[in-house]
């Protein structure tokens, strides 16, 4: 395999309709040259570590937040905002929490013309900020449970950057909850976890693995981290969503106290999670193809183009006319999901340029959408239209003559089966690749070089086994797998020291 | 009138549950009573001049989203998103641009731990980094128009701040546009101002008088700025949205040149237009009274309470069956906009808390939920409901009793009648304190101590006469009327200096 810089600022953006790499020859510049192709996003270059997002890239986002902005509505969150500058020594009020989030902060020291007398930093998560309010809202029981979500850019002055996957700005959601109890607490972190599970495999056709984060990866100041983890084409690991237990730390951090319904005072409980603009990567790394970039039909800007063939100028019209006719007709298609907060319509394009229609398939291609609809003379005159889907599923494959009509009558049906096929085609190829490996020769040799996979292994359960396998192999812990989300615990013998474990758990490389 | 600091700086959010001011004794602290007490926001203290979005108000800035959103998306326009970082040096290429806003910057200096070799700014708006993209991504005519909007959070370091009218943090949405010809600039300019304008009386129920800014007051490197003025109900104006003309200025600062259709380069023709959550303070001038919040229907977060009226806590039960019922059926109500991208359902709270009926009444009058709806035994035994609405209208007034049936089936006509009434109101505040002004004494009278009203005068179009009427006034020109906004044009002489006037213009002090 090639190296190539997989850090975006040694990457030029680069000009559109270049070529695409292949995930076989080079990975990393196969995921750059989606994106650009699509025109999803750029690096943004002259702003250290941060991107542009596209329209087409955005547009993606938007589907994402208000899917799940209803599920957080649903479950009783209601959004706020908080300000983006932090006063510095907040970040400081929680030992585990400034020692993570310290080196990576950006500060603001001069404002209005003058130098400050305390320097702010931007926000890179707000537990803190959100903390010293909930200090003021919270006096009782009576005031809990309190649930609110943000949604706003947040920044981390990270060294290495990648698209979508890891930039110094990037937007994202983040929940925060305080609770009268542990218990209460603990239910919020797993419900919410189960949100982002549920989001990824019904939405993202992302299948995803639901487990706990060990202690060395979990966030820095909570007691618990639970995480979604998906597996990438190249086996690699994406930490897609995390659920926190903050415990009673922030709120011992901002001195949060309620009297409780027994009468007496407690700090409370609290929780937070998250997922961010990262879920793009996510997506386009998990379905997206050679040819370029693949959607779920529930998260696709566009469903369907129309490419209206003609050879003669006089057949022009006819072709255009139904193609109107056909894009009027799907335009009126509600797909939105039952009594949801958000009504869908599908979305058609006809591209009339005079371009040759297989340059046209070819950039409809790169672009993902999931519907491509060929209109010709001969077409016209059956009554039908060819149609072409972005992936063949196993059973049908290549091009269809379908009769307008059935075509136009089972186009949501054909959105929702090519919905289902590519979380069928993604949960086959990651359990293809994931192994269960028992022995430390076999370990390395699944982790060689660039190689990764998920591998379910035994693990002693310290921190210098897990920083030993890091070291040796680039491979991390990923999560030990809730019940049903893993091989079914039994004990066994670490794959790396060979002492008692009780469960096997997750490794692999990760993004 | 009793002076306070209008700062909210110098305020504490205080205690809910305190007083609110009238607005004949104190309008500033009544604006702060109706946002403390609604639970809309707060100062954020501990961040200069910032507030926290509380959920009931960031409820409402939802609501105003996604129904611009839809506008924008209309008429063309799609999301994108761009840095929170713009390079300091970006900000001084377009001379006026540099000089209005450098004085309100919000500069990062560290990151990651480093100086940096060039500070950052946090956006104040876009136009630089945007238009640095633009050069980037167009080179023909065939990439214009490009149409782009951007909801995203600014900061302004201003001295004085005020909830949601002026905060040094605020978030927005900025549309950046960049077209062939100055023609389909304008109109871009023009069509953007209408969909504000639009929105503001359709959804908002507030009245616009829509109209073009003078030299002195346009945005800092445009070539004109059109805005909309509202009328607050002490008088002065809020300008709740802008459309500027930016002409070549940016193009040139960022060298964005394009081939023409005639085969010549050319640098592209810009505008850009926005508003921000500066709209919720103005909907909360425009409505509210010394009760508390009032809402239009299409922005209320809560369209009905339910309060259970009863003696015996053997009532009880069957009450709170009926309130259920009644909760049920309104819910099913859908409220979209034909054919919207977004889907509104009814939304009711039951207040079963153990309060006084007058206690929970005068809460969510406060809350400005538009509908109540008071449940007691005797109206079971009639099968009837007793409604009171937010505000009376002329027509109907105080309390209600109508058969359950008839109410549910009137429900959706009810609050498209309350709707109506709220502009039909502010409307006729706003026409009753508009006033024609030809004499200096006059218009002394009008603006002295904190007075102000629509005042439609003669002015002779120099920048001097402007400057002199707002140091002897603090009354501004707030825009020359856009045909049919204001007094037909006519020639005139200047209320200030006695030179001739080519057409009134409207003055006021504004916020």
């Amino acid at each position: 395999m090639a190296k190539k810089p997989s850090d975006d600022q040694e990457q030029d953006g680069g000009k559109i309709g270049g070529k695409i790499a292949t995930r076989a020859d080079d990975y990393p510049q196969w995921y750059q040259d989606v994106i650009r192709e699509a025109e999803l996003a750029e690096p943004a270059k002259v702003v250290k570590g941060c991107m542009v997002i596209k329209p087409h890239g955005y547009a993606i986002w938007e589907k994402i937040q208000r899917d799940l902005d209803a599920r957080f509505k649903a479950t009783g969150h209601r959004n706020a905002y908080f300000p983006v500058l932090i006063p510095q020594s907040f970040i400081t009020k929680e030992a585990e929490h400034v020692e993570g989030f310290a080196p990576e902060l950006a500060v603001v020291t001069h404002a209005g013309g003058e130098q400050l007398e305390e320097p702010y930093v931007v926000r890179p998560t707000s537990e803190t900020i959100i903390g010293y309010y909930f200090g003021k809202w919270i006096s009782s029981y009576r005031d809990l449970p309190l649930l609110v979500n943000q949604w706003a850019n947040v920044m981390r002055w990270e060294k290495r950057t990648r698209m979508f996957l890891r930039t110094t700005e990037f937007l994202w959601q983040e929940g925060h909850t305080a609770h009268a109890s542990h218990e209460d607490a603990k239910d919020e972190v797993e419900r919410m976890l189960n949100v982002y599970g549920d989001f990824a495999e019904q939405v993202m056709a992302m299948p995803v693995i639901r487990g706990i984060k060990t202690d060395s990866e979990k966030f820095a100041g909570a007691l618990t981290s639970m995480c979604i983890e998906a597996m990438m084409q190249d086996g690699k690991a994406l930490q897609a969503g995390t659920s926190h237990d903050l415990g009673q730390n922030f709120g011992r951090a901002f001195d949060v106290k309620f009297q409780t319904e027994g009468g007496g005072l407690d700090y409370v409980w609290q929780t937070s999670w998250g997922v961010s603009t990262r879920l793009v990567g996510g997506l386009i790394m998990t379905h997206s193809d050679d040819a370029g970039l693949v959607l779920p039909p529930r998260l696709a800007p566009i469903h369907a183009v129309i490419v209206p063939i003609y050879r003669k100028e006089e057949e022009h019209a006819a072709v255009m006319e139904a193609a109107e006719r056909i894009k009027a007709a799907l335009s009126e298609i509600d797909i939105s999901p039952p009594r949801s907060r958000y009504r869908d319509f599908v979305e058609v394009v006809i591209d009339d340029r005079p371009l040759r229609p297989g340059a046209k398939f070819y950039e409809w291609e790169r672009r993902g959408v999931p519907v491509r609809i060929e209109l010709g003379p001969k077409d016209l005159a059956k009554g039908q239209v060819c149609v072409k889907m972005r992936v063949d599923s196993a059973a049908g494959s290549g091009k269809e003559f379908i009769p307008e009509a059935d075509f136009i009558a089972g186009f949501r049906a054909r959105l929702d089966t090519f919905q289902s096929e590519l979380l069928r085609l993604a949960r086959a190829r990651m359990h293809a690749r994931m192994v269960t490996i028992d022995t430390w020769d076999e370990f390395l040799a699944a982790f060689s070089g660039e190689q990764s996979t998920f591998a379910w292994c035994h693990w002693d359960g310290t921190r210098e086994t897990e920083a030993a396998i890091k070291e040796k192999t680039k491979a991390t812990i990923r999560c030990i797998p809730l019940p049903g989300q893993g091989p079914d615990p039994e004990p066994g013998t670490c794959v790396f020291s060979g002492k008692p474990s009780r469960q096997r758990v997750l490794i692999a490389k990760a993004y």
